[in-house]
């Protein structure tokens, strides 16, 4: 009588992503890439809970975020998943205002959950790569010039070079808007007119059409918004528009500022460029704002973007605290990059060398796994009962480059038979010779 | 007229763990050593969503994880937080079997969630670095004795040397009850005893008796548990017991092979121990069983704790997939080691280098901080209004060891003045002099 099965199907949530071994191992070392540029800017890691009180995380409530966001009891307790990295920021530095020194950079790599529709490219639990600097009272705009190099850095360590890093200044904007006597509805107009690459043109001017703002308005702001060329001829056709609004002239400053010490900041001229179109949708940026596109791949949208705010930590403390800073969404680039063929999950394991112990004796595979380890190589010992094809197959499917075979030959001869997996060579290596074929 | 504050205090949820700056770094170095280590060894990285859904995760409930579990719903799906990393790596192995390569050595560093009252030590965030090896039907014994390497390897690493890897056997448990006639009690019973060095003899005794265990035959199991002495010497004594029952002589000769290869695995004598107290409270393990102790801290408890078990993911799949791991929970042993000033927060920050440009022209200061980053020194840029006083004071509440000055004079004779902020020794050098004090 056969029992009858009662097992519960293995699966994950839809929206939620989950890599084979291949791509983690990809996946992992971009993260390693970032952290350790964001390390070698000076930037310092901080961690918050996952978990915090509903009343903080939506001290600002808002539409979207409110609908998506993951909210929980246990016992009394009202409780919700963090949606982002940088409201938790704005509490720790409230929370832990004395003890900090300012400015402070920190980073923060960590998942966020916003439950979304789940769609091709769009994850309800994905990672974000921030780095802020959030200074007490004031912040320098070196700090808005610093940042893109620090973008620039990180996607240079990823491998890429053909990106651009875009930039603009909020107050551009809305001192434009408010010359145009549209002042009250920027926030509005500046979520319209971020859409503006994805939706185009005629579906930014029908959102702004239903805001009610005038035709002959919509114009200007769409000519405006239109001014294209390098970095000096946008800063010439905006001083162009002799608009004397004091906003609009101090953001322009600061624009012309920024980009000429992005420069200094070492960023190729071909890696940054103005673009008044860039508005970013989230309202709390107040001044510099960036986008970075991948030229080859401009259909991805932007792969690191953020900006400067004037006060990060309003809902939570009286103190005056700017700050500027970016995020990178890992989870969501990933699998773009992975279907454009930009990045390959065969780049192999993190397994350098298997040791594989023909003989009863472990103690020698255990002698060299050692002295690599000790050199830094990572290494597995096969441990199991040894059947050739069956450990050549199993070698190949994890992906380890190097298999050290040791029989009793070997022992005798006091060496190692080194096969590389890519090229089916073999050869007897003494241990220092194993070790200068496999660092 | 004034404002009313309409501000959110800033805190986090109890019984959630947060870290200052200094904290967070020296947690995020014990974190990378661990890893770092389970990479050496040959374990893979993994990671699966923090949410899934609960028939998944509860799919073997039982009592305390129902109990302590957070869960939630979104629309209709009936989710839940992972409480442990070991249920969804068995639900992963299980989805992807077909494309995993057995023997599977995966390692999982995340943050876990239980709602447990809120006590000392006891966290519902926390940290588990796992580690497991999963076979397919078969798991060779060695890999029982190369686990204890592993932990000996990041004990070490992390800066302890007296520690003692204590091993036991679940079949020798096992097989001793039922040679007492109390086998089907087993679970209970080794539960109770495994909290022996918690609650004390008396209060395990009483428990028990609880049990309806007759007291004659509780005599014979503590007598039995507090087998003590060498490994050798354990052995003898479990020999001498003369049991015929079979589950418990495999348990013997499984111990014996284990601890025999623990030694060729380079795990010193003094550093693991036989201890028959040791049942682990988990019913799954079915083998070989370890606690880590820290001798001169044992009130910590165990440090890292694991075991053999002989179907991981039998809720899940038909598939036989036996499996040894351990698990490291970080979260719970660092507020105690820093308590017991074994481990110190000033260790410093991970910033090498800030460099302070004294003049207006910041060039000079970013080609010395480009130059020392390209070299892999973690180099921050002070770029707000400089007053000495205040740097000197901020660098010191960063801890930062080096600072690089450049003013006129340094950019005129092409050098920096590097001032060591522990000795507060101050001296004119070039770049190259720079990178070799502060590397």
């Amino acid at each position: 009588m056969e029992k009858k099965s009662n097992k519960v199907k293995p699966s994950i949530l839809s929206g939620f992503m989950e890599l084979l071994p291949r791509e983690q191992i990809l996946f992992n070392r971009m993260l390693e890439t970032i952290k350790r540029t964001y390390e070698l800017f000076g930037f310092i890691p901080l961690d918050t809970p996952a978990i915090e009180k509903a009343e903080i995380l939506l001290a600002k409530a808002g539409g979207e975020t409110e609908k998506q966001i993951y909210r929980l009891k246990k016992g009394d307790a009202d409780l919700a998943l963090r949606f982002d990295l940088t409201v938790p920021l704005a509490r720790y530095v409230a929370q832990y205002y004395p003890e900090l020194a300012f400015p402070f950079k920190r980073y923060h790599i960590a998942k966020v959950y916003r439950g979304e529709r789940p769609q091709k490219g769009r994850f309800r639990e994905f990672y974000q790569c921030d780095i802020d600097i959030i200074g007490d009272c004031d912040l320098d705009l070196a700090n808005d010039a610093e940042i893109p190099s620090v973008i620039y850095e990180v996607f240079r360590r990823l491998g890429f070079s053909n990106f651009t890093i875009r930039l603009n200044n909020r107050k551009i904007l809305n001192g434009f808007f408010a010359s145009l006597g549209i002042g009250e509805k920027a926030v509005d107009i500046m979520r319209a007119v971020d859409k503006l690459e994805k939706i185009g043109q005629r579906e930014v001017e029908k959102e702004l059409l239903g805001l009610e703002i005038p035709e002959s308005t919509i114009k200007k702001l769409l000519s405006f918004i239109s001014i294209r060329g390098g970095v000096k001829d946008s800063l010439a056709s905006l001083k162009k528009l002799e608009i004397k609004n004091e906003l609009f002239l101090q953001g322009v400053s600061e624009l012309e500022k920024v980009v000429e010490m992005v420069s200094m900041f070492g960023v190729p001229k071909e890696n940054f460029a103005i673009d008044l179109t860039i508005a970013r949708g989230l309202d709390y940026y107040t001044g510099t704002v960036y986008e970075t596109i991948l030229n080859d791949y401009p259909g991805i949208g932007s792969v690191c973007s953020g900006g400067r705010y004037d006060n990060l930590a309003e809902n939570y403390t009286d103190k005056k605290l700017p700050g500027v800073g970016i995020s990178i969404g890992l989870t969501r680039l990933f699998p773009q990059l992975l279907e454009a063929g930009i990045i390959k999950p065969s780049s192999g394991t993190i397994v350098r060398v298997m040791v594989v112990p023909l003989t009863d004796k472990i103690e020698k595979a255990i002698e060299i796994a050692s002295a690599l380890r000790e050199k830094g190589i990572p290494t597995a010992i096969y441990l199991e009962e040894v059947k050739p094809a069956k450990i050549f197959k199993y070698a190949d499917r994890i992906g380890v480059p190097f298999i050290a075979i040791i029989g009793d030959d070997e022992i005798k001869e006091n060496v190692v038979s080194l096969k590389n997996m890519e090229t089916k060579e073999q050869k007897k290596l003494s241990l220092e010779e194993v070790y200068d074929m496999v660092a």
